[in-house]
């Protein structure tokens, strides 16, 4: 694949949202064709669109289609009918501040819009538009600073997903490991199946088979293994979002592999986009992170038989906090910051959103 | 289930082993019924018998079901089959410790036996039944021990299986926990899954089920999660071996767990009998570990779908090492040690063997 994969893409012919399947992967490439809200609630939910930022787009778009089904000609009725579905969406992912952050921006700005309903409709479209153009240049702007990171033959372990897949352009962390190879850079990529949801051995092994980057998958638990035994160079993950001070809110596990690569000396970064800094929440150690049907835990075979007994129950966290302690860097589409990230983080908000 | 889980048990009116067969677990309490060494090897090489001091068990009975089939009346006929039928075995479990050495004392002691090829059979019977019997006092006496650390209303992780189906009695620190339950603590387990071979959703939590333990099942990325949210008291696992300074073998993904446990200041402690620490081997740090075939990654469906992309690759390691300065104390079948582990191991060999 030469070009950058787009996992969320508005089809002007059709007037509707295309979306890559992630439940359908690795064993198919199928596209949703979204042209509801509700269809597009019902995507987030079931997650068949996964990852912080793809989400956030889908939600943006969401908000249009809400607004085009509402029928109405006063502006403060459709308002309140947007506004509810924001509320709606927001009830599949509590943790997601990337969804939360973007809908709410968009649906302040329509709220100082003067104008007829079809404007404010048209405005939500271009809304829309405009954050998955800003997502795609932010998504290059990470993979262009994060590959001066990656030298040639490095070993790479990543953690989850956080490819094309988990955004609309080249990924965040993924797409920094992308970018190095394109450089010509051999890189040897292992990464974690990332349970419950398998993002690391269904999304982000479909993707590298996609761009030809030689990888190899190990579970969650043999990353200390990894990485003990001297294997590992550098550690990468994305982020669903960060505090103020650089602490990370990513995928259930994250904090462990950082602990390992941290007690192993060996450098770890989290790729995200200054966009995904809530700079309200000064460290992210109190975020409540939401707990999923525990079905994700007994949703795996093995063998063919069942995984755990009849009865069982589990507990399924979808998220956790790496302090920021643990980071080496973080990768933002303003450049690689430093610790501590807190100063790096706050000098980047005020002088630097815009190059 | 009020009486101990016999795993592995010799059957006098049939002249069989019957051992229960951890393939067909969760779904079904299943007993192979073997009577050939090469019945046995088969057992040990499927994992239908899995954990260090179950798979030693199984060992020595293999020394007489070969010492059994060889038709001779030289007794170093016999015992070169013997000898060649333990390699065999042994190849099927490169890092078993408690396999190659309670195996490797048998044959030695049967080296020095004077008598004829009867007696020579009747020995290594007898050495399988001390051995199975002196395994079950030892967990019994790890139990009795490792209880006294759990009080009431803990909650507590553990990582792998090692219950009544890893050993012939009790087992190791999961008897610790069934100790402490049977003592009228009121204890809650939170199991790991422990991929890649799920001992802990499909064994631990099996074993849980029939002594009517609390608990709930977790990904193994999870475990950080609850130690940093403080729903850990402490952790319990138990060991495949350990070397001469503490550090201990075990189920891939020990190592990161027992390094959040560190992480957080929540005591760690490994549960195994003295024979299993290698006083050969100083550290544990250059064991070799071996790895396994990748089927077991993939031998996993997701929502029955594949959980990797046709033509994934994996690494599948089984074990690995947790150095000593992450465990509180080691929990023995002679008293729990404390750190130095070097020392308090050391001591425990030269005075404490017998009490």
């Amino acid at each position: 694949m030469g070009v950058w994969m787009r996992s969320i893409a508005w089809d002007d012919e059709s007037q509707q949202l295309k979306i890559i399947d992630q439940l359908a992967l690795p064993g198919e490439l199928r596209y949703l064709e979204i042209n509801s809200s509700a269809g597009l609630a019902d995507a987030l939910t079931s997650a068949a669109v996964n990852g912080a930022q793809a989400s956030a787009m889908c939600g943006a778009y969401g908000l249009f289609f809400a607004s085009r089904e509402v029928e109405t000609r006063d502006p403060a009725v459709l308002q309140e009918a947007v506004r509810k579905y924001r509320e709606h969406i927001m009830a599949a992912r509590p943790t997601g501040y990337c969804l939360r952050d973007l809908t709410a921006r968009i649906v302040h700005q329509a709220d100082a819009f003067e104008g007829e309903v079809d404007d404010l409709r048209a405005f939500y479209f271009r809304a829309a538009q405009d954050a998955a153009e800003q997502n795609m240049k932010a998504q290059r702007a990470i993979s262009r600073y994060g590959a001066e990171l990656i030298h040639d033959k490095a070993a790479i372990l990543h953690h989850g997903n956080s490819g094309g897949l988990a955004g609309v352009g080249n990924g965040t962390a993924l797409g920094v490991i992308r970018a190095a190879h394109e450089q010509g850079k051999r890189v040897h990529v292992y990464l974690t199946e990332t349970r419950p949801l398998l993002e690391g051995s269904r999304l982000t092994a479909w993707e590298l088979e996609q761009y030809g980057i030689p990888y190899e998958i190990v579970v969650d638990s043999a990353a200390g293994y990894l990485m003990r035994t001297g294997q590992i160079d550098k550690l990468f993950f994305g982020a669903d979002c960060a505090a103020a001070n650089g602490d990370v809110v990513n995928s259930i596990g994250t904090y462990m592999v950082a602990l390992a690569a941290y007690d192993n000396g060996i450098p770890a970064y989290a790729a995200f986009p200054l966009s995904s800094v809530d700079f309200e929440c000064p460290s992210a150690e109190n975020i409540i992170i939401g707990e999923r049907d525990q079905a994700d835990i007994f949703s795996l075979q093995y063998r063919g038989l069942p995984a755990a007994p009849v009865g069982a129950t589990a507990r399924n966290f979808a998220l956790d906090v790496t302090p920021n302690r643990l980071l080496s860097g973080l990768i933002t589409d303003r450049g690689v910051l430093y610790p501590p990230f807190f100063r790096s983080l706050s000098v980047l908000r005020q002088f630097g959103r815009e190059k």
